[in-house]
C-alpha cells in the first residue's frame, strides 16, 4: 500500500549508505589522523598512517588482480599486518580469511582449498606448516599469490619465505591514491572464519559489513569501550587473537572511538603485566585461561596498577571462584558469550544495580551466568530444539541457545546443508546447553556434546568442574564422559595441579563427594597437564579419545 | 556477479531483522524490566510497565483503526504520554507527529492538515490553542480522533477536554497481549517533525527506523551513555522538549541502556536543579538558554552536586564564555550540531587528549567549536553549495555544511520539490554557513540568512554575539541586519541585560570597538527582553521584523 510516507521519500545517496565498519577507518583518518592505532614493540603507527597503508594494500591486491568476492587468508599472531588486514582487503571488495597459527598443515590446505584463497598473506615463522599446506594444495601453487611478514619486532627463529614478495614491498607497490571501494551492499562478505573444528571438518563462517559495523557499535556501547576520563581514550591489549572471530571485532570497534590497541605476538603474563603497566591499558578481552595466567602470575611476572580496567572474558563458562579471584586482583571482569557464527559476543552478564555491594561469593555466582543480550541482537532464547519453544525460566530445565538478529552470519561458506540445519525454524542453533533463570539471565550448562548421561540422567560437566576449581590444588580441570558398561558413561576428571602440589585421587574424589550428588561425583581422577587450542578453549575432544583409548 | 559468497547466503529470519529502536524497548522490558524508566512527579514507572502501556496504546489504536503508515499527532511537553509516544504509536505501525505546545492554532491546524493526522492526543492544559485548531480544520473534525490527556502532576490550570476519551481510559481499553508490530522495513517512517517555521511554512522531516536505531547507538558512542560507574546507569534529565526532533532520540537511546529519563513538565532554574539533586542526574541536553539559566540562578534556586554530568548542548552556537562558565560550574559540556533533518546532533566537539590541561580560555575557543561527526555518521563537510567542492581547511573560507549518511531523513512529507532541492547532488544541504579547521573541525559561522552583507563584507552575527556575550552586564545577545542606504546592511544588536545592570548604549558600542573590526562594530544598540522559541531558540526573524518597521 503507498501513501505519503511511501512516495517521493526513497534511498538517495545523501540518506543511505551501507552499514560498514570502512566508515569507522574512514573517520578515524579524518577526526584521529594523529592519534596512535596500534603499538607493537617499539613500533607504533596513528590511525593516519594505518589509513594510508590500508589503501596501499588494497591498490597493490587490485593490481594483482584481486576483487571483489576474492577470499585474502592471513596467518599471522597480533602482529600489525593482521590488524591492518580486518580492514585492507575489505577496501578491494574482497574477503579475508584470517588463520589460526597452530594449526596443522592438513588444516590449514584444506582451508585454502575449501575457502577458495587467491592469496595468502602468512607470517614466515609458520613457514614449516604452511608451506607443508601450499605442497598439498589441490591446485597448482601458481595459482596462488603468497606474501611473505617478516616481523622485525620478535627474535624468535625466523622460518622461510613461501612468495613471491614480503608485505612491506608489496605494499609500498600499491598507490595511496587509489579509489578503495565501500561495499555495494551492507550485505556482502567481510570476513572468512573457519571454526576451531572441535567437531570434524571446519565450517567457513561468512560475516558480513552491515553485522561488522553493529556488532562494534554494540560492542562499544555494553562495554563500554570509552576512556576512563574525558578527553581520554580507550587503549586495548588485544589478547583475542585477530584470527579467532576477527578478535570479536574490536579492531572495527576501536576506529570508531579512535582507540589504541596494544600488540603482542606472545601471549603469557610477563608480556600482559608490561603491556599494562607501559601503556595503561583500559581494557582487554580473553579466554579464562588468560584469567588464570594473570592471577596465578610470580611476583616477578606482575605489576601493579591503579586504574580500572574492563575485561571481557567468553569461552568456557568460567568457575566463579577464578571470577571472584580475578575481580579481587582488581580487573572489572565481565563475563559474555558468542560464537563465531554471531561475530563474538552478543550475550553479557550486565551488572544491575542491586548486586553492588552483594557479598562476593554471591556476586561471583551470579557473574559468572551468561546474561543477557546485546542491545544489537534481536533476541535470544533457551529452548527445546524439537519444539522451538523455550524452556520455563526456572534456573533448572535445560535447553539450547538460539539466537537471531543482524549479528548473525550470512551462513557457512559452501556449505548449504550445515547452513540450513542451523538456521532451521528461523533461529541460529548455538549447539550450546543452558539455563533460563527468573531474571531472564541464561547459564550455559554445557556444550550439548559434553553432556555426560550416566544412568540416564544428564549431568554437566561444568558443574562439576566448577566444583573442582574450588579445591585450592586445581589451577584447570576438565571433564569428560568415560563408557561404562553399566551406566553408559560416567564422568572422568583431568585435573592440572598447581606447582608443588600433591593431593591424592582420593582426597579429590572426597571433595567432590562434599558438594556433588553422588552420581555426579567423578568415579576417575587423572594428573596432567590439559591440552587447550590456541585461543585458550581445553580440547576436551583430545580427553575425550585419551579415555576411549584407555 | 555471483559466487560462493552469494549463494545459498541469503537473508532468513534467523540473521536478519529491520533496524528499529522497538527491539530496544522489547529488550528493555526484559533485561531491565524492573528498573524505572522515566518518573514524573510522584509517578514512577518501570521499564515493564511502560512496555505494557505502550502495547496496550497501540492495541487501542488499532481497535480505533489506525494502522501501517497513519499519522498520530500528539502535543504535550515532556511527560509520560509523550515519553510513550516515542515506542506505542510505532508498535502498531503508525507514525507519531510531535507538535510543539507553544505554537499558535493556525500552525497547529497547518500541520494536523498537512500531516493528515489520523488520531489527535492533547494535553488539556493546551486546548486553547488546540481547540481553536481543531474549528480550523479543512475536514470534518469527526474525521479525527482527539485523545485528551489530563495531567495529574500539575497544579496549571487545567483546560477543557475536546476529544471522546482520555488517554488513561483509551488505553485502559487495549488489550496487552496485542502482537504489535515490528516494522516490515526499516526504511519505514517512524516519526514526522515539522521545523519551527522561522522560515515560511513548516515542513515535515520524515524519519525512519533505520535511522532511529543508528542515533541511538551513535549517542550512547559517543556521549557516552553510560553510569558513572559499573552496576549504575545512566540518569537522563528530559530537558530536550520530546515535540523536537524526538528530544534529540533519547527515549530510544535510554531503552537500549535500561537509563531512567526524568521527565520535567516547566522548565526552569528551580526544577533543574532540584531534579539533579534529587535524582542523582548524569545526563542531559539542552539549548545554550537553559545553560545560561543553569549559570544565572539564584543562589535559592541552586542546588550543589558532586559528581559528574554530562550535558550535550546544540541549536546556537555557545559563546566560549557561557561554554567557559558552564563547565566551571561542574558541568562536563560537549558541544553538539544537527538539525531535526539528521535526527539531531550528529557533528560533536570531541576533546583531544592534547587538549587535557590546556589555559580554559583558549580550550573554551576550542570548544565553541561544533566539531567531527558521529561514528553513524557517513560524511560532513563544508563546501561552497555551487561546485560542491569543499572549502580549503583555512578556519576562514566559509562555505554551507553539507550531511550524507543514514541518519539523515528521508525527506521532506508531501514537498517533492524542498525534498529534491535539499537533497541537490547527493548530499544534505544543511543551510548553516561554517568554516573548516585545519585538525577537521568544522565551526558555524552563521545561518545563511543570518549573515549580515555590509558595504560588500560579509559579517557573521555570530562573531559578533560572541564578544557580546563576553560583556558582563550582557545574559543574551543577538544580532540582525538592519537596513541601511548606505551601506546596504549594517548590524544591530539585541541585548537582554542582567538584572539591575545598566549600561549605557555607547559603552556596549565601545566594547565592541576593542574587539572588533570597525565595519563590524553594531551601529544600534537595543536593550530588551529577547523572543525565543519553546525550544530556547532566539527567533531573529522577530527582531529583523522589529528592525525594518523602526
Amino acid at each position: 500500500m503507498t501513501n505519503a510516507y511511501t512516495t517521493n521519500l526513497d534511498r538517495n545517496p545523501a540518506n543511505y549508505a551501507p552499514l560498514t565498519p570502512l566508515t569507522f577507518l574512514k573517520r578515524a583518518q579524518e577526526v584521529f589522523g594523529h592519534r596512535p592505532a596500534y603499538v607493537y614493540g617499539t613500533l607504533s603507527r596513528s590511525w593516519g598512517e594505518v589509513y594510508e597503508r590500508c589503501i596501499k594494500f588494497a591498490s597493490a591486491l587490485n593490481k594483482a588482480g584481486v576483487g571483489k568476492n576474492d577470499t585474502v587468508a592471513i596467518l599471522a599472531p597480533n602482529i600489525p599486518e593482521m590488524f591492518e588486514a580486518q580492514f585492507a582487503i575489505a577496501m578491494v571488495g574482497a574477503v579475508v580469511n584470517p588463520i589460526n597459527i597452530r594449526l596443522d598443515a592438513n588444516t590449514i590446505a584444506y582451508i585454502l582449498d575449501h575457502g577458495e584463497a587467491r592469496a595468502l598473506v602468512t607470517d614466515t615463522r609458520f613457514s614449516e606448516s604452511v608451506g607443508a599446506a601450499l605442497g598439498q594444495l589441490n591446485r597448482s601453487p601458481e595459482e596462488l599469490l603468497v606474501i611473505d611478514i617478516i616481523d622485525q619486532q620478535t627474535d624468535e627463529p625466523d622460518g622461510t619465505c613461501l612468495g613471491s614478495s614480503d608485505y612491506e614491498a608489496f605494499l609500498a607497490a600499491g598507490d595511496n591514491q587509489f579509489s578503495w571501494l565501500m561495499p555495494e551492499d551492507e550485505w556482502d562478505a567481510i570476513s572468512l572464519n573457519y571454526t576451531s573444528g572441535t567437531t570434524s571438518d571446519p565450517k567457513g563462517v561468512v560475516v558480513h559489513h552491515r553485522g561488522a559495523h553493529l556488532i562494534a557499535l554494540g560492542t562499544i556501547a555494553a562495554w563500554p569501550l570509552t576512556g576512563s576520563q574525558p578527553g581520554q581514550f580507550p587503549v586495548h591489549m588485544y589478547v583475542v587473537p585477530l584470527f579467532h572471530c576477527n578478535g570479536w571485532g574490536h579492531a572495527w570497534a576501536l576506529a570508531a572511538v579512535g582507540g589504541k590497541s596494544v600488540l603482542i605476538r606472545n601471549i603469557n603474563a610477563r608480556n600482559l603485566y608490561s603491556a599494562i603497566a607501559e601503556h595503561r591499558v583500559t581494557h582487554f578481552g580473553g579466554a579464562p585461561i588468560v584469567l588464570s595466567m594473570l592471577i596465578n602470575a610470580t611476583d616477578d611476572e606482575r605489576k601493579d596498577f591503579d586504574w580500572p580496567i574492563k575485561v571481557y572474558t567468553a569461552a568456557a563458562p568460567p568457575p566463579p571462584s577464578v571470577l571472584h579471584a580475578f575481580k579481587s586482583a582488581g580487573f572489572d571482569l565481565t563475563h559474555v558469550y558468542g560464537l563465531t557464527e554471531t561475530y563474538g559476543h552478543v550475550v553479557e552478564c550486565i551488572e544491575q544495580e542491586e548486586w553492588l555491594g552483594m557479598e562476593p561469593d554471591a556476586l561471583a555466582q551470579l557473574n559468572s551466568r551468561q546474561g543477557v543480550r546485546f542491545a544489537v541482537t534481536d533476541d535470544v532464547m533457551v529452548a527445546d530444539p524439537e519444539t522451538m519453544q523455550p524452556v520455563p525460566a526456572d534456573g533448572q530445565t535445560l535447553g539450547e541457545i538460539m539466537i537471531r538478529g543482524n549479528t548473525v552470519m550470512k551462513g557457512y561458506y559452501r556449505n548449504k546443508a550445515a547452513t540450513e540445519d542451523c538456521f532451521a525454524g528461523g533461529w541460529f542453533h548455538t549447539g550450546d546447553l543452558a539455563v533460563m533463570h527468573d531474571d531472564t539471565y541464561l547459564q550455559i550448562k554445557d556444550r550439548s556434546k559434553d553432556i555426560i548421561i550416566s544412568g540416564g540422567e544428564n549431568i554437566s560437566s561444568v558443574e562439576i568442574e566448577g566444583v573442582l576449581y574450588k579445591h585450592p590444588d586445581v589451577i584447570a580441570a576438565a571433564v569428560v564422559a568415560q563408557p561404562d558398561e553399566r551406566w553408559g558413561e560416567i564422568p572422568c576428571a583431568f585435573i592440572e595441579l598447581r606447582e608443588g602440589a600433591n593431593p591424592s585421587q582420593e582426597s579429590i574424589v572426597e571433595f567432590c563427594r562434599d558438594h556433588l550428588a553422588r552420581f555426579k561425583v567423578p568415579k576417575t581422577v587423572l594428573f596432567q597437564e590439559l591440552p587447550k587450542t590456541s585461543t585458550g578453549k581445553i580440547q576436551k575432544f583430545v580427553l575425550r579419545d585419551q579415555v576411549r583409548e584407555n
